[in-house]
């Protein structure tokens, strides 16, 4: 059982191995059915005072660190001289990405400590929400884990924005590099209204800004590999470069950043840190890799295929859905798929096992102090009709007929544009892309179907718009 | 005597116009002594709790609002079919720029409000700092101008942060413009420790998304004219133009946001502004123009020199004296001119008088519904040891021998550079710059001279470093 501790009581109490009895032992395939959402009775976690969102999980807790779990010299690329990094800190590791990236990293003998306040999930409580996957506690998945594969993930339950928990994180694990998920990532989530638009740049921007004070302060070594997004670029009608474009005027030339034209105020944030990271990059010689992640889909890698208890979140709502996830639902549960206006808009796709690996080759090839390198981590272009005719196609094999409806677009975005993103670093350092004309049926589509009875079909459509956004607090009714 | 009013209690209740016995009238020239600063008994205003600044400035009062002095129709320019705006709030209004700005509208017959926490002169009592000129309480200063000009500026005390306050602020006074001055804006104070660089990009960043959704909400039409940097800029390699700039690349051409190179965590924060306006302008239709000013010079103008109760605030110290201002007060004490490093670095000055010039040019040409406007606010471009030599020059015309050392750059950035940065767009809309050859001795030497007896010379040095800066929290003893 999980001992759980009040911020008053001394950190990094160990948890017991012991693998509760009500856990499900099932195959590592996925499930056929949905027995495992009731057959799981996760344990009682942390207690919250959703009154009191400031003092909101400064709770902490990890669980014991695994002796002999040492990483071993098989994995990754050393960058010069620079000893190969052994320990990463994943913020915001509960999430999508986060949980994917971090038993990846484990898995590849990387020492991981996963850092998270659980506000994903807590949005979820808040808006009515839930992941088409059923997905287990924290606790419970790292138990999981540790059970599978002897491999142990530290866990620190608490806030990037408070500098008190972090430090305590810094000095305790001592991360060689660190991967910072921890962020309100959804565009929707910050428009819905005032107080959502100003806790996504107040926590994104803050948060990072302790994330650089931590290093700065106890680990300045420390490589930080910092989830952007391509949306800071918006959609210029000159080709993408890899953060930084060289500029010839009036007869003379500069390198400089590439110009942001960001279209949300989650997008801001990202832009906003990107800002404030280069900074410390120059003033304290951080070193860092911003990854302007495109748009991810897809939920299966291969670690968290090995048990129920691993499977990752799958989000489809008009919150937090990507365009592709929330089509191959849509299709699967005989909805038309939701092309926002035009659907000319054109963004960078990518599988989450390419995530996973984008994220390590970062972190096995770091910056040096003082660079602020920038990599557009994402393997395909798609306009969003492309995206709708081959799930429309891919729906035929399996026997469903799949429509499409144009709904007014919530977005305030060109639904008809130039896009041409340049995505060559990642390529370089050794990414195997995995295509979605191979992904589509076997990791989403044929996934969607399997769990279509979990679907909430009232979330589907874009709840959320751009224009309508106003400074009354909105809530949602059951 | 001013009525001020817990939080609890109503908004905008009058303050009476009776002069306060103890204020000393005297004649609009600038006092030969330091009489004034013991002679003024001003009222006991806010008592503030320094212990709880989350709660800190929500105290709200107005002063009466003047029967019969609506703004007539012979001050600035309309624009197409807009009318003439009439109503500005100055946010901001009891700052160096603030101040000579609100009572350069009220002059010029802008129906004015100030809203502004005070805080600058808290930062002045935490860091035991103090305005070599001698400054009254604001409503001190609001009473003594609605005495001499029969104008009346109404008074809003409270932090844009708290966006109940703004929503009062907005819905009473009902703007036309909004001019935004309240922001930390000193580099050196965000460079303190990790708490006041958290509070600049806090208090910055989310009073201006404030300020937005305000304007949404309230008062759509209303233009904002917000104060930038022309630090955002930083020192490219290239010309820098006004806030955007054409870009040929692979043979395909877009308009974009010029990149910005922000060097401290205060200009960083001006940055994030400029993107979050933008982006309002885009989906909102907000109509915004960005003044991203140079260094400031200067404490007169045509208004405060009518009373020494409404003398200006001159900051010469390391923390927000900015480096000419600063030069000045050296020369006058006999201190050596501070050069940080070799001296090369440029940048765009402007004469205060310039800024309040610029600012009523911005106010009645407004931005159109939409548009994101970015005028570079300055007139001539120095380099720190041009400043030094004018300055030496200058001292040598009335007598004072003046030296300069260079001291260790406590600053990260460039030495030495290319600078060539344009300023067109106030110039075109009717700006008739002051120039800093007719102002040196006139506005600043001799008003130097004239207060270096207040001067307290432990504050000249530079006290903050880019490079040393950390997680804990600076205090500054006795």
């Amino acid at each position: 059982m999980a001992h759980l501790l009040s911020a008053s009581c001394p950190l990094n109490i160990s948890c017991s191995k012991t693998s509760p009895k009500s856990l499900k032992q099932s195959s590592s395939a996925f499930p056929t059915s949905l027995t495992l959402r009731t057959s799981i009775q996760p344990f009682k976690t942390l207690s919250l005072n959703k009154n009191n969102t400031k003092k909101l999980f400064s709770v902490r807790a990890t669980t014991l660190q695994q002796p002999g779990t040492k990483p071993d010299s098989t994995s990754g690329q050393t960058s010069g001289e620079q000893p190969r990094p052994t320990r990463v800190m994943v913020i915001g590791g509960d999430g999508y990405c986060g949980w994917a990236t971090s038993l990846h990293l484990s898995n590849k003998n990387y020492e991981v400590a996963i850092v998270d306040n659980l506000v994903r999930r807590h949005f979820d409580d808040q808006l009515g929400l839930d992941s088409l996957t059923p997905i287990s506690s924290i606790h419970d998945r790292i138990r999981r884990w540790r059970s599978l594969t002897q491999k142990d993930i530290n866990l620190y339950i608490g806030d990037v924005c408070d500098f008190e928990f972090l430090s305590e994180a810094f000095t305790s694990f001592k991360p060689d590099a660190v991967v910072h998920f921890g962020e309100q990532r959804s565009a929707p989530y910050s428009m819905i209204d005032r107080s959502r638009a100003l806790y996504t740049q107040q926590n994104n921007v803050l948060g990072t800004l302790n994330v650089l004070f931590a290093i700065k302060e106890f680990s300045e070594d420390c490589h930080l590999v910092k989830l952007g997004t391509m949306g800071e670029y918006g959609t210029p009608n000159i080709d993408i470069e890899e953060g930084y474009i060289t500029i010839t005027h009036n007869g003379r030339t500069d390198t400089l950043p590439y110009p942001k034209q960001a279209s949300s105020f989650y997008h801001l944030s990202k832009v906003h840190d990107s800002n404030n990271i280069a900074f410390t990059c120059k003033a304290w010689g951080i070193r860092a890799t911003d990854l302007n992640q495109g748009v991810v889909y897809g939920v299966r890698t291969a670690e968290t295929e090995m048990h129920e208890e691993l499977y990752n979140r799958f989000d489809y709502d008009g919150i937090f859905g990507t365009a592709l996830n929330r089509f191959c639902v849509q299709a699967a549960v005989g909805h038309p798929l939701t092309v926002y206006g035009k659907g000319g808009q054109t963004r960078g796709y990518l599988d989450i096992r390419d995530t996973v690996q984008c994220v390590e080759l970062a972190i096995s090839n770091p910056a040096k102090r003082g660079e602020f390198r920038v990599f557009n981590q994402f393997t395909e272009q798609f306009s969003v009709n492309q995206l709708a005719s081959l799930v429309t196609k891919a729906g035929e094999k399996l026997g469903i007929e799949v429509q499409t409806i144009s709904v007014p677009n919530p977005r305030v975005e060109a639904e008809e544009h130039y896009y041409n993103a340049k995505h060559m670093k990642l390529i370089e350092l050794g990414l195997e892309p995995h295509l979605l004309s191979d992904s589509l049926l076997d990791s989403l589509l044929n996934f969607a179907v399997q769990f279509k009875d979990r679907v909430d079909t009232k979330q589907i459509m874009p709840s959320v718009s751009w224009r309508k956004i106003g400074a009354k607090p909105k809530t949602v009714s059951a």
